[in-house]
């Protein structure tokens, strides 16, 4: 298939999951897309790449690393990208072969995972994604009902993080099998649940963390899984942080020894 | 103006300036402007909000407020409605007169300020300020650069914070003023800075905490202004994390005793 079309094609979650392929958008995306091990099958380029010098240097990296390059109208560009104001470069890459299965855990250390229990929003998922990343997250789980982790929305938001953290789809029948196998404990995070900075402390070794969807919170089928159940606290005033916002200070609180000060 | 002109006109950073008016929409965020003080002008709704039992609750609640509905068709509706997916009802009201100068700080407890310096996106900024109002900060302060407080995404992001803690716009000298007669201490958010968790336990009494552009960062008149300059640890692999996700973070190690076990 053309790259063009394929593209297209791939704005589509049916087209992603059945070509195992995805896109990434913008500059500093592909920059980051360019530097993992992933295959990259192709670029489409538009003029609007060659105004800015980082865009320049893009197009040469890409070059350089012998990425097949389309150059495209910018409305033909248009049909194909995701964003408003495109900037001009758009790779094509083979989404990861990664199952949960072949997740590996450090034998002695501590590990942690992202459990994403039906969260809808690409900004979000795309922000959690480089959350984990940032606080050394072993694999980012999204359970039935979160947006497609491939999705060029949930890709660009999550600035490069697709590329350093395993992010997989499973089922929780999946996630039990793993947990069960590898001793993992699931907290959730709930606004009826205990203070997560008291409870830091006594964190298990191995432990998911879940936040559920934007609007219903954590499901049932991850309620009665929970070893715990975890919140942050705020204002009476405020019914709840945002799903990433939340998110962000649960895995900052849960963090691992490499992040904390010797 | 007729209110289905005016909502139109709204869209316009300008024209919310030039009229101190601004729109509210979907179910949640028009609830919350309900039970806030801001005076009301009118609010447009469509058939589509009487589909959910929320949305037939939400007009009887209007009418209740005396507020004035102006029945308008889905494709009208959708000429002054800045989402995609709209859910058929959007209020005008009155923009807080609220000013700096008039902002009291508690006299003998701990004050938060969030600073936005230069933060650009709308859902971002909107989720600072639901993060804000979380956390018990006093108020939201958006220096030159940032995204219109009034944005109609900034609203719908922000969950009614808007309408909880003071969202007010102003220079660097305002806020230089401000700070020395309240003695005010300005800590930065940058990924140069010292661990922010090693820093919490003598934070300022009064502290206000700047977080800076998506791209750029701080800009040179925070940086040059600042009294300590923050970061949250992160790995060595990644960039930075999103703006509200740092947030979130520095908000919640920096929160006030009231926020904190007992």
């Amino acid at each position: 298939m053309k790259l063009l079309t394929l593209a297209r094609d791939l704005r589509r979650r049916r087209a992603r999951e059945r070509q195992r392929l995805f896109s990434a958008e913008g500059i500093r995306t592909v920059e980051e897309l360019l530097r993992s091990p992933l295959a990259v099958r192709g670029a489409l380029v538009s003029p609007q790449l060659d105004l800015a010098p980082r865009g320049l240097a893009l197009r040469a990296a890409l070059e350089a690393a012998g990425v097949a390059l389309l150059e495209v109208s910018e409305a033909d560009f248009a049909t194909a990208a995701d964003t408003e104001s495109p900037q001009g470069v758009l790779a094509v890459a083979a989404v990861p072969d990664g199952r949960l299965d072949d997740l590996v855990l450090d034998a002695a250390g501590v590990s942690r995972l992202l459990v994403l229990d039906a969260v809808q929003d690409p900004g979000n998922v795309g922000t959690l994604l480089r959350t984990a990343a940032a606080f050394d997250v072993r694999a980012a789980l999204a359970l039935p009902g979160t947006v497609d982790l491939w999705n060029a929305k949930v890709v660009r938001s999550a600035m490069g993080a697709h590329f350093r953290l395993p992010a997989l789809s499973c089922s929780w029948d999946e996630l039990d099998t793993f947990r069960a196998r590898h001793a993992v404990a699931l907290w959730a995070a709930d606004v009826g649940g205990e203070d997560v900075g008291a409870r830091a402390g006594d964190a298990p070794r191995r432990l998911a963390v879940a936040v559920g969807n934007e609007g219903a919170g954590i499901s049932a089928a991850c309620r009665e899984r929970a070893d715990g159940v975890v919140a942050i606290p705020i204002s009476a005033a405020v019914e709840s942080l945002n799903v990433a916002a939340a998110a962000a200070v649960l895995l900052y609180e849960l963090r691992p020894p490499s992040l904390r000060p010797t």
